[in-house]
């Protein structure tokens, strides 16, 4: 890395910096605890279930989930969706997604269409990436299982209409999963106010925890139906060559990354959404109409809660937009597909897709206007 | 915690303390850059990749695989066992296994024996915990796809006779795995000298990584075969919906613990293999001669490279004696069947399980002296 400033504008994919309470905890807890959790009666080993306890308690209050035993850990959100959807999908099961969909949500399901387990229905996105709720609902049907919606768009930023679709599903037999990755921590999202069966998302985005977490809500009506996709030790039951059926160890095999979680609680107990939401839609509107005011320059999505902003330049790649960024101004942001294989068809940037600039809590508006600057001096260039 | 020393022999679940190296290269990696590995072209992001690249080289070396292509991050142990037999055993596959293994081996394959998708043999071992050799290569039947032997018990050190089971298998059809979760980074373990086709292992035990760290070795003639049984972003060809298949992105859906993994290529690089392995057998020694001369005192296992030894003693419920190490003497270990549902009824300890005393190459002998004066009075106190 240059000595230079760095902008970090790359927050749809983590969040940088982290706040220093978050790697102090972290580091504390492995220097002065260190333990495994669950496993062991000696103090330090409580003391490590006890920071799991806080973390769950932290996140059962942020998304209202209705008990602490509905949130399970895993390494991110690609590892909670997996869990959620290999865990409770069957042969013959019909799903319903949308094209706006991460690939941690749309690979999975094709994995299993494609092996004939799954029939999968895509549901079209308009030009700035939102999908319809009522076509959505119209694509159930009676054998539907899952309904796999993301709370908002990781290319363009577009929120969907999550509260509309879980009301119009809640009295059908398919149930609700909303990949919140780019939602949680950033702005509100209730499981019981949008009829949320199951929400996946890391704990690295926008809610600041380290690389390595990632939680899982899954419904009570569901823990008995959903099967632990990974197997392993739990530190109960361990006279049993079954999975424990209780919450949420059934999901839970393996060690978990406790100093991670540890570092995570802190920045759970940090977060202030409406704070960050209000700042952030700040963000969102200065970023999109400083980029749409620059000729040669083409912006997707739409400004809202999560700043993210898409654009192409006339007669230069994405990805050489992007190094020009970080190598003359210092400024990250990623360029490509952005792991979503499906949007870009609907948006019309299929061809080499995006430069994503996607700010965060800490990204302030000076950070927005040099991105704006350096956009403008680079689509100058070319003309 | 209280302000009393602490004398840490769990070292079986997971290495405590981490080397200062090691916690600094983690708090660095995430306060300096941050970046998610293999998604951006950003130079922060480079960097990730580096240190993803550098720990699979040290991984590699330190295993003799045949290319770093081989080796792919997991979040520990668990998970890449999981990513093995889920991604290589098909319907109607014969499994031969052990009774020595841990539940992160059993239960993934108990949980495909009992939905009918393989046929399952397991192997009893000895009451030192060790398994015949010849008894497992008889087991092999024409079919058997796999052979999953751990290469050291968790619960009595007992290491497997590895070598001997992978030449007798190099001319079967059935795939060797080798979980090394107790022998990577305690003692020398070599993918090709021993015939190992799969080896999986935590980066958080012997070899002092962090938590939230995890390797899976598979040998380049699997790499077709084996399916990605998590799927997701890969940061590379994402305008399919298919995972890539190419090694190791076929198996690392997610963004990677690159905090975690810079962490673990510290501990990697500092590692001194024959001074721990020549240390660990001292301790191992000393561990199970001091113990033996206890009155009262019923040792599981043999000395040998893997310092861990599992007691019982008569008058006392092992929870109760970990539990009075703990708060009488500081001394933390774990009691009951450590994550191992079949071992104990072959080494006749299914009645409640064992205090397992298990060291590290940080464990003094004036540690392994604490813990036997802090064992014999316990021994003599209920006599």
């Amino acid at each position: 890395m240059t000595g230079q400033r760095r902008i970090y504008l790359d927050h749809a994919a983590t969040s940088w910096p982290k706040h220093d309470t978050v790697l102090k905890a972290m580091d504390e807890f492995a220097r002065d605890c260190g333990a495994t959790a669950g496993r062991g009666a000696y103090q330090s080993s409580m003391a490590a279930n006890q920071i799991l306890a806080k973390t769950r308690v932290a996140i059962a209050k942020l998304i209202g989930a209705e008990s602490t035993n509905c949130i399970s850990f895993h390494s991110g959100g690609t590892a909670a969706l997996n869990a959620a959807i290999h865990g409770l999908l069957r042969p013959g099961d019909h799903v319903v997604t949308t094209a706006a969909e991460h690939n941690s949500v749309l690979r999975p399901l094709h994995f299993l269409a494609k092996r004939d387990a799954i029939r999968l229905t895509i549901v079209p996105v308009d030009d700035s990436g939102i999908v319809d709720a009522l076509g959505v609902v119209e694509a159930v049907e009676d054998d539907t299982r899952m309904v796999a919606v993301t709370a908002a768009s990781n290319v363009t930023g577009a929120v969907q209409p999550i509260s509309a679709i879980g009301k119009a599903l809640k009295d059908r037999s398919a149930l609700f999963l909303c990949d919140a990755a780019q939602v949680f921590g950033a702005a509100p999202i209730n499981v019981v106010d949008s009829h949320i069966d199951v929400l996946a998302s890391p704990g690295h985005k926008a809610s600041g925890g380290p690389s390595g977490t990632g939680l899982l809500y899954v419904n009570e009506r569901l823990h008995d139906e959903i099967e632990p996709s990974i197997q392993g030790g739990t530190g109960s039951m361990s006279e049993s060559l079954d999975m424990p059926t209780s919450f949420p160890e059934k999901l839970e095999a393996g060690n978990l990354h406790v100093s991670g979680i540890a570092g995570w609680l802190t920045s759970l107990e940090r977060l202030k959404l409406d704070r960050t939401e209000e700042h952030c839609r700040e963000l969102s509107r200065k970023l999109h109409d400083g980029l749409r005011a620059i000729a040669g320059t083409h912006v997707f999505g739409k400004p809202g809660p999560i700043p993210i902003a898409s654009v192409q330049i006339d007669g230069l790649s994405a990805s050489d937009v992007a190094m020009i960024l970080d190598s003359e101004f210092g400024i990250e942001v990623r360029s490509g597909l952005h792991c979503a294989a499906l949007i870009h068809r609907c948006i019309g940037t299929a061809d080499e897709g995006t430069v994503r600039i996607s700010a965060g809590a800490e990204t302030t508006t000076a950070d927005i206007d040099a991105v704006i600057e350096a956009v403008t001096q680079i689509a100058s260039s070319i003309r």
